[in-house]
């Protein structure tokens, strides 16, 4: 027996459109992102592979993905839960600012190890900053658990507990399982799933809007590593994008 | 203390805009509906209300309302919570029925016996009958428990254990609650927490997209009869239009 999980990282926002760092802060989806989102919905009714609950951050960008596809599947209804572990990393003091600019400040070395390094983290962003999080109500259960920057490990360590707690719970209990999150969030899916190492991780892309699917055995391993994408023709298309950028 | 409760009716839907008998039948909501829906999160905000948890049912015109009041009042990221128990009385074989010519068919007496009496349900709905839900999977956990008609107090007595329940459980926490429904749904809550008789439940109208506040006591009963609408002059002239239907 298997059980699947789609992995869907949400489309467009706004500040991925203006390209600024984002992080915790709560921009929403832009009209491609809009479309995007939609487009996912019917690759899994095309594809058949309907979920029966999802999973979502806290972040709004990812919650209207899911609305927005979930509705284009004719699956608005199925039970929904959220958790702050699958927020997208904290760009601590990063957020807000103009990834160019940003690059040009520090320089491509310091730019690439905030960016892609598996355990160097930003600068923490302080809570008298526009783009802190600190006093949002959806993070108040937080306390000082709530955190200020993120480096891909940060990630990976909140959100493994909920991986493997709530998500597999609903996974063996034979449920089609939906998670809507975001790039990283979903890297360290990925990784935990794959196995992949520290470094690897770096290299690995996840596109928007493109239903990521894997069939795991009962020991919550991939039938087939990697998983498939429902649309693979625009998958590996958007990777290349994404290696191409900045040539 | 008070517990507060928000009832939300959902935006008009396209079938609504037809004159069509809906019922169970998952329509979506209109262009106008999705800007009722909105302005009712917008409203929440502008009061200050936040809900802290939503129950919606499994019908996708009160789920996109919920989703769109919802995010207009930066509270898509709260709690779901979802059941067939609130969604709208199922309107048997008139389901998908044009009701002019419903009303020339029957006459006037038999049309608003339907429509308006306490406990005369429509005649049941035939599974073979396009707009049956028969085979919709988020029913089949009802099994033969799935109505195939409904009258009002079948509403009731399917609504009241979820609404004591599961929905007084959230405001018993100390949450304050948004419940995202039907206007047949929506009278048997406000039915049971004001105490109306049978015969004069018939003449409460809710208007659709503006929220209505209650405020509970310990015991559940609330504090103003009939609560107080969010927009309090705008609900005035829609029940007065409502009332003046067909004169």
């Amino acid at each position: 027996m298997t059980a699947t999980l789609i992995l869907l990282r949400h489309g467009e926002s706004t500040w991925n459109a203006l390209n600024l760092f984002t992080g915790w802060v709560d921009v929403p989806l832009s009209e491609k992102g809009t479309a995007e989102a939609a487009r996912g919905g019917q690759l899994m009714a095309e594809a058949g592979v309907l979920p029966d609950v999802v999973h979502t951050s806290l972040q709004r960008r990812a919650i209207t993905t899911a609305n927005l596809a979930l509705d284009a599947a004719d699956r608005g209804w199925i039970p929904v839960r959220r958790s702050w572990r699958l927020n997208e990393r904290h760009y601590g003091d990063l957020q807000g600012k103009d990834k160019k600019e940003t690059l040009q400040t520090y320089g491509e070395e310091q730019f690439m190890l905030w960016r892609r390094s598996y355990d160097v983290p930003p600068p923490p962003i302080s809570d008298t900053n526009t783009y802190s999080q600190a006093g949002d109500p959806r993070y108040a259960d937080l306390g000082d658990a709530a955190p200020k920057t993120e480096c891909l490990k940060d990630v990976v360590t909140r959100l493994v507990p909920y991986l493997q707690a709530d998500i597999f719970d609903d996974l063996r209990a034979g449920r089609t399982v939906l998670v809507a999150a975001h790039g990283n969030s979903l890297r360290a899916v990925v990784k935990t799933l794959d196995g992949i190492s520290d470094e690897a991780i770096a290299k690995v892309n996840i596109p928007t809007g493109i239903p990521l699917r894997y069939d795991l055995d009962a020991d919550m391993r991939p039938v087939t590593a990697g998983g498939q994408y429902l649309d693979p023709a625009a998958a590996a298309a958007a990777i290349t994008a994404v290696a191409n950028q900045g040539r």
